[in-house]
């Protein structure tokens, strides 16, 4: 039998996927299971871009410009514009995905043993982009007490080496909620330009910035146009998941003509969800006004019922809708497992993510769960409360 | 400014990319180009797949699971069943395009400076695809005067070094049109056997198979199930080219496994285009009937127009919709954009794709274009008359 690749074998599994078999076996014994680990929220997709798709007038379903379609990349254009981001259509690649658009940067600027610093606790799946692109990340520490804040410059700064070819962040970030102030982005862009680095920022999240926070794009900084790479998605903004539409976007034009060959090997994004995904920037401001009164609601209800818990330490976040919590366990994979496999009331368990999967230095983050709050409240205060009575009774 | 990588530098342009700004030039001019160069059928997508995207029921465009929906997988064992390929829903990941089934095969069973054997010529984005992945494409050449038959294996087996990890086809070929035979076949399940070495199979154009002759999959070669990889695609099959969905399909459970760590990273293929080719699968046979009536007499109108001008030698296709024609000419990069500036009958002319991309082995191919038969036959005709006529006048 042929052998699988050194590169193959140490590709991530999602830290999720193990708990998978645990809540079908709770399906299977009738369990009600609340899904607190998943990031797929509950908010309906925009009308305007599902009627987009069911109204369409294709009769070929044919490739777009590898780049996306112009007429859809001069509205994204024209979207960022009105987020004070000044970009035009050219400084677009339209991707599968966030996820396409990672790949494309890293590829585009990064060689094999490459290293990318990236503040941990981040999204999983940067470990597996990495992997997937032959690059190392290294990891400085953002911690809970600080409630995930940018560790200080310093901290990055000691870890550049001649290897060193861009920071990742995520803003607000996944799993951490955390907006970065104007005044960490601008440390950022400090130090990018003194050591030549690229500063890709996974900016999917932008419209969710609470408490009167506003959203500050690495874009908005000038002088660092060349160094910065924003990932962007339709996924949750829209809630649209599926759809798998992303951009990359840089004024940057070596990049982007890098990055560009790159999906021009794939030929082109999907073409249906272009059509939705283009639709879907005429939604209403109210949409996402109603989206945001939402989150914030569901997250003031989350931390108050966890803040409650006794030996429960929680982040208060200010975006996206996520939120980490640290609970008085050794191992929150095995609490996870205990969950799904032992414990209910009245028939109902929660499913929560282990934040481990989150770290890339070993040991980190064993005791912390990642808490999504993309359910509605009554199933949050619900699913809090089967944590609070779990862990009354868990010992270990 | 900070640095592209080595990779991105070497990352190949798409060989009909260079030219687009001459065709876009002879619009300007008021030309009309035939395009013999495009890979995107005029046919229409089954009105089966359109209307199902219609009638979508969908109020959150949510992701599927990162393999594929249930359903759809279970469709796709079926219709492999129908096509005498055994298969089932676990050995199945639904991908982006067969693009996507490519890079998830090369990260499964390759790392940086493996190499992977390939006849050429080949579809050009191999090279990119092994560029981003960091492996080396080793050529075989298989040869105009044979129709681009399989090179004679010993001919493989001179280029096997420790380094190699997998022989891939294209069956049938893109952009030779040669369809593989059983024998042909059996002597590629032989060799991977020997050397231990994965066979991967890009069988898109499956159903292309023309004259009688029956595509053989390396798939229903028992033997080496542990071997075969096959990369499938809706694009061609059904005409829906910007659906970009795939299948990376195996009986190696280790490498279906490894793959779907891949998968999980991207989180989900597009899932309007999954219930677009969910719902093609139920396409009647009448469409591809009078699809493949379609072709065969489209490259019966090429060939014979084809081999009617002096000095002009052309492969005679058995698949797919491709054939590869030697002009008697020095440079056919040099002749296409000639085609497209300096040339025209009645304000016409053709755009036609150098076959130099299709090759790695330096200067091959040189005097050799690929012409895709996705127009209908007075075009057809039409357009190889102005190449005629060209070849008249044309020196160089």
């Amino acid at each position: 039998m042929p052998n699988i690749s050194q590169k193959g074998r140490l590709m991530p599994s999602s830290p999720i996927r193990k708990l998978v078999p645990y809540a079908e076996e709770a399906y299977k014994a009738g369990k009600t299971v609340y899904h607190l680990n998943i990031g797929q929220p509950d908010i309906k997709t925009p009308q305007i871009a599902l009627d987009a798709v069911k109204t369409h007038s294709l009769d070929i379903i044919a490739y777009t410009r590898s780049e996306g379609s112009e007429a859809y990349r001069n509205k994204i254009a024209n979207y960022y514009k009105t987020n004070d981001i000044s970009v035009n259509s050219n400084d677009i690649i339209v991707t599968t995905g966030g996820s396409e658009a990672l790949l494309f940067a890293f590829g585009s600027v990064m060689d094999i043993d490459d290293e990318i610093i990236i503040p941990e606790p981040f999204y999983a799946n940067y470990n597996g982009f990495s992997t997937a692109s032959g690059v190392n990340v290294v990891p400085v520490i953002s911690k809970i007490e600080d409630n995930f804040a940018l560790p200080p410059i310093e901290e990055f700064e000691k870890l550049i080496t001649p290897k060193t070819k861009a920071i990742l962040i995520c803003n607000p970030g996944n799993p951490t909620g955390y907006l970065y102030s104007k005044e960490e982005i601008r440390k950022l862009a400090n130090i990018v330009k003194k050591y030549n680095l690229f500063l890709i920022a996974d900016e999917v999240y932008r419209e969710f910035a609470y408490d009167g926070h506003t959203h500050h794009s690495i874009l908005q900084e000038d002088d660092i146009k060349e160094h910065a790479i924003v990932i962007d998605s339709v996924s949750k903004r829209y809630s649209m998941c599926g759809a798998r539409i992303g951009y990359l976007v840089s004024k940057n034009k070596e990049l982007i003509s890098t990055a560009l060959k790159f999906a021009q090997a794939r030929l082109s994004p999907p073409t249906l969800a272009q059509i939705a995904s283009e639709a879907a920037l005429d939604t209403p401001q109210s949409y996402f006004d109603n989206v945001i009164t939402d989150y914030v609601s569901r997250r003031d209800t989350l931390i108050n019922e966890l803040e409650k818990i006794e030996g429960v330490t929680v982040a208060k976040p200010n975006g996206a809708f996520y939120c980490i919590a640290e609970l008085p366990i050794k191992n929150a994979d095995r609490f996870a497992q205990w969950l799904l496999e032992s414990f209910d009331i009245d028939n109902e368990t929660v499913m929560v993510a282990p934040a481990g999967g989150f770290y890339s230095t070993p040991g980190m983050g064993l005791n912390q769960i990642r808490i999504a709050y993309v359910l509605n409240e009554d199933s949050l205060v619900k699913a809090v409360n089967i944590l609070k009575q779990a862990l009354k009774v868990y010992n270990d």
